[in-house]
């Protein structure tokens, strides 16, 4: 399934494919976000223009809404949203932990009441996985627990074992989904390297088709991050492919790819978008201050009659999407995803010609 | 400027071209709505790979925001939005008369108090032409008195000499404009033959490039309005376009190209599209029942599988845009706008071609 092509000298940085049941992926690889079936105010035709090789949706909400009937009557999501790429689902674990204001984690899975409606469900192995399976997913995240970065040893110990567990349930229930689905496992233990390092063992040990370190961006520093980095990639097989979940900043991903990383997927270009916050390439490579964050609200860019950016969006100029964004024009928010999304992902494209050409 | 390509035998409709300095556009045709400098929700690219061949904007949500500074700094409408075909600016009177809360009409001009921050401004017919000239308008339309429908005749009259009085002074002001853009006359007079007939003669005897009738589909009937045009296309100039403000619905628009019209602008089809209100063409032809609306956000679309239409959205399903607008996307929005815009602007493709075939 993964391919190394290359490996750095100069990091620990590498180059490969990802092989899944809608296409071939070079890695490393971004994922925008279509939470809910969208990518927030693009189409797939325009995701994959920008350069999208793979998209991430989420279970939590899928299975909230649409729901599962409506999933199955529209032949997965695939079909539904018009996207014939390759797909990526998130458990629900994470959702459960950031967006349900009660949460059980109990033995066999975890109780979580609706965001939307306060509704009570439980999420279990096997209940993700069916789930995955009627969405179609490429890639399928087994159901973890995922503690806060501030949480105490003890804690994170118990979500560590939690995960495990319901790890070996995931196996068990493989066959729940197709042979082309590919599982993935995710390695918990917040800031504790003894219980990172336990937690990765446990779930090599019981073989999934990648791994995912999830955890991190929720709250801790970069630096803190980049730690657990150091002593985790070294240990995770180099022929599966490794998924660090939710980030993050293009810093982050920089640093997290030349730690081995070959997998992200991060809210930011497209909420950041929404805020006006756009993403802006200042100069080749990716050195230090390759790039700035401009708020376009901001009344300077009233008269400001330079291009959004010089590569998609050369047609409108800052000044207009400044009015845009006063006016409230609902196209100021798709412009301004389409600038982003296409720095993080020209970026990604940067990212694997710099390892080819054995810069990074 | 206008070219009479052919008269129908089966009813007054005609098939024309209309030359502007940004194209010639194939007559009847529709102008999709960019209120603010943008079609709600779409791209330039898009508004025109729909059909569209011309777009209409507005003089007084441009003079309040972004404002003539930067108008003029950003070079003009067209650079500014990234359209380089045809644009119609209404002149603001339509828009004091509905957006205001106060408006005195004074014999120079009418003063309004912005919907957007309470200022108070002044609107002229010199005024209106050189905020027009910022703006780079294809068609510029002169400063009107617009009544309500139910006004008193003695109301409506004080309009209409109100408006050709403006109307004077719009001509003696014509060199405010470059000679390439055109100047279109409103015909005021409400339900009032007599009043219509008044202004048309007035409006007429100045020679404008076309004539609009204004103060229609502002609270009367279809069939009073159908009545109106009965009399009064008939003597508008052959040898000119006739543009009826702000209609309508698909019927609407049918019975107005029989009736002579050529040129028609209105908000429905990007209004309900954000409402979830799609048109959705039923047949061939133009007869009555060719087409139906729907509301997306009713449940009973929530499982339906079939396209949204069958021509420009046929890769999403009517569940999937369900879900779109369920969820709060806002793509929902977009593909919603794409579908009517779609419909409306087939529908005057349709209408030129049957013309043409001697069909209607």
């Amino acid at each position: 399934m993964y391919k190394l092509l290359k490996s750095s000298n100069k990091s620990k940085s590498r180059l490969g494919t990802l092989k899944t049941a809608h296409g071939t992926i070079d890695t490393p690889f971004f994922m925008p976000i279509a939470t809910k079936g969208a990518v927030k105010n693009l189409t797939t035709k325009e995701v994959g223009d920008l350069g999208a090789q793979i998209i991430l949706s989420n279970t939590y909400h899928l299975y909230l809404q649409p729901g599962l009937e409506i999933l199955k009557k529209q032949g997965g999501l695939h079909k539904m949203m018009g996207w014939d790429g390759p797909i990526l689902t998130d458990s629900g674990g994470f959702q459960v932990f950031s967006l349900s204001k009660i949460r059980k984690i109990m033995e066999h899975g975890c109780e979580f009441q609706s965001h939307i409606d306060g509704s009570k469900h439980t999420l279990t192995p096997k209940k993700v996985l069916e789930i995955q399976k009627i969405i179609g997913s490429d890639i399928a995240m087994i159901l973890d627990v995922c503690p806060g970065s501030r949480e105490s040893k003890k804690k994170v110990l118990e979500a560590v074992e939690r995960t495990t567990a319901w790890a070996k349930d995931a196996k068990k229930y493989k066959k729940v989904l197709s042979s082309k689905q590919k599982m993935f496992g995710i390695v918990q233990g917040g800031l504790y390297k003894d219980l990172r390092l336990k937690s990765l063992k446990e779930l090599v040990d019981l073989k999934f088709d990648g791994y995912a370190i999830g955890g991190l961006a929720v709250g801790e520093t970069a630096k803190e991050m980049y730690g657990v980095l150091d002593y985790l990639v070294d240990e995770m097989p180099s022929d599966k492919p490794r998924y660090l979940m939710g980030v993050g900043t293009p810093e982050n991903i920089v640093e997290a790819v030349k730690r081995g990383v070959d997998m992200f997927d991060c809210v930011i270009p497209t909420r950041e978008a929404r805020h006006g916050r756009l993403y802006i390439r200042k100069k080749k490579g990716l050195e230090k201050g390759f790039y700035e964050t401009i708020n376009i609200s901001n009344a300077k860019f009233k008269n400001d009659t330079k291009p959004v950016n010089n590569t998609n969006l050369k047609q409108y100029t800052r000044g207009y999407l400044h009015h845009l964004f006063k006016t409230k024009e609902s196209l100021g928010l798709r412009l301004a995803t389409l600038n982003n999304l296409n720095f993080y992902l020209t970026m990604m494209s940067d990212i694997r010609s710099e390892i080819n050409k054995g810069k990074l």
